[in-house]
């Protein structure tokens, strides 16, 4: 199983694609490499690389790649979100899609064709860099949907559909051998009302995870509870059977100083990794993230400030020296023999969320039964 | 009577502060003073300077302080609007001050903090460069808190005017000989709903007038229609009864093609500019602009792509032949005589807005005494 970051510049975050700073990325990945690591996903920021549908800034791609050339000259495996779109609370939407010009991105045929656009334009850009794996179409781009949103667009899961086609098409039109994905929280998931249902996970060539103890589960089950550690493996669980015969991607997973105390790091990091290697379908496994935001800058949520690997002045954290440390000598829980399932509904089925939602019965099931030494699998009957 | 131009960027519009070229910026600025103009207005764009409130980017502040260099060598003057915030029917405010984040920006303690450090930041590095004559707290800054505007702020008159204390304060005390302005559309002056009140205009060393055609006075008397001529002349001497003792800018002024035929414009540039000439007490005449958006950028209204004195290719428009040849050969229409004037009311009556609104018999009769030959001032009784 891979193991990489999810790079977050230690110093000036995404606003360093304003300075971009080849140095810095060096120091950066140096510090990555040293650690095991073997892949980053990188954060291209939506409305730097394309301030006008009709212009996507060059400078800006040769950034990207520059990146990404450079991580791949370590060994480093390289994946491109591409409409950024939302990090870490902030939506950095363009002026062209908000306010006066206000469009919902998923439906409103101009957007569509300059986001087709950008997705053709990094996949010329990074398809020829020797690490580099493939396009996501954006992070957590469905938060846009979600009804939770405060600017919500309506839509359709017919619409999301569509939309999500497109982008795809355009990624796999000058890229056919990357292996693209889309990225999404766990609304899609659990939320019954979220107009991107769990059928089009499956849409991806590898279906992606994002396991965030800070949702329901950890609201649920309560700080450091051992379930915690249990989520992501679940996250792969359902999305195995709900999308069976891809491979997997956790492709996002940190340790919330919320939901996890600081001394409970350590344990958290190895066990959640310990259970999301013995998913046979997964592949990989991307931690959030590389550095610590720094206190320089300020309206973050709090969580934010001590996701890091390594901190804001540049020293290991209890989460990178714990990630370090797996990866040199990795334990894998046992699996689920495969002889016993438990059922879920499929993922069309109008109850499919509710009832796979981690404060409900299944979860508790699937929970206990690895509590007491007899793992089981999940599948749609 | 100074008379210069809004300085929009022929290759890349604003967004060329993503890809500062000083190249770039040395022909635009020479083509200007080619055509006699003494000073330029320019816009850096709020989300670009400041990403983060912590952050603001010293290479983005020497990126402005390096054109304003030049235009200071080339003899021209240099104001700066820092909040940008609106420009072409774009809205640039920052991702830590929307969705997630939504606050109101004339109210939000931290928000108006992060705002001041902004302004001293600007006073700072602007404040020695020989050329450069003052800030403005933003380009049309109090679109955000008219009821029109899609997202607007609540915001009582109250909070406008401490707000706008709060942004001259700053400006003030790192650049105490600067000459600080505030920048408004003519809804302050019409719409009697706005919070930014007429008696508001008197804070800026210089009382700012926009004068767009487009607006009420063109929607009333109709494409090319002489008295949008007038209109800019209007603004100017509402702006002085309801500020008196102040000078005067005509800050923006430009021949919007949907309301003034391409044949007409080199008439509307030289009586507009013969009519704002002859108000006494103003001393500054900036066209809006210096290029016309090129067609590559999309998304942006019609009469944007043919404001420019200049096309997207550097050719010289109708409208800038126009101002060249007035500045060469200026013609002054007759001023008031000042024995006869017309009352207005004060600009905190509640009624004043409504009272001098260009569809209104106010109007028509300082219109129709200028057609008589017989001009008269507007006076605050």
């Amino acid at each position: 199983m891979s193991v990489g970051a999810n790079y977050v510049p230690r110093r000036g975050w995404f606003h360093s694609w304003l300075d971009f700073d080849v140095d810095q990325v060096r120091e950066d990945l140096d510090d990555l490499v040293e650690l095991g690591l073997d892949h980053i996903r990188i954060f291209p920021l939506w409305e730097l690389v394309q301030p006008n549908p009709g212009l996507i800034r060059e400078s800006a791609l040769m950034d990207v790649r520059t990146l990404a050339c450079e991580a791949s000259e370590r060994g480093l495996g390289v994946s491109v979100d591409v409409l950024q779109g939302h990090l870490s609370s902030f939506d950095f939407l363009p002026a062209w899609t908000r306010t006066w010009h206000a469009s919902n991105i998923f439906t409103d045929p101009e957007v569509i064709e300059a986001e087709s656009r950008l997705m053709t334009a990094f996949a010329q850009c990074l398809s020829d860099v020797p690490g580099a794996t493939g396009l996501s179409v954006g992070n957590e781009i469905v938060q846009f949907a979600a009804h939770r949103h405060p600017e919500a667009a309506p839509l359709t899961t017919a619409q999301a559909a569509s939309w999500l086609t497109a982008m795809f098409e355009a990624m796999r039109s000058q890229w056919p051998h990357g292996r693209h994905t889309f990225s999404y929280d766990d609304d899609v998931f659990f939320d019954p009302t979220h107009p991107f249902t769990p059928d089009l996970i499956a849409m991806g060539d590898l279906v992606t995870v994002h396991s965030w103890v800070f949702g329901t589960v950890g609201r649920h089950h309560g700080k450091d509870h051992p379930r915690l550690a249990l989520f992501a493996r679940y996250l792969l669980e359902v999305a195995h059977a709900w999308a069976p015969g891809k491979p997997l991607w956790l492709q996002e997973i940190g340790a919330p100083l919320t939901y996890v105390s600081q001394d409970e790091v350590p344990d958290f990091v190895r066990k959640t990794l310990s259970h999301a290697s013995c998913v046979p379908q997964n592949r990989m496994v991307t931690w959030w993230c590389s550095a610590n935001v720094s206190p320089s800058l300020t309206r973050f949520p709090e969580v934010e400030y001590g996701l890091g690997l390594f901190d804001a002045d540049g020293h290991l954290t209890p989460a990178g020296r714990a990630l370090r440390d797996w990866v040199k000598h990795p334990e894998v829980a046992p699996a689920a023999s495969g002889a016993n399932a438990l059922a879920i509904p499929a993922p069309t089925d109008p109850g499919a969320r509710r009832a796979v939602s981690p404060d409900g019965a299944l979860f508790d099931s699937w929970a206990t039964a690895i509590e007491t030494g007899t793992p089981l699998t999940l599948e749609v009957q």
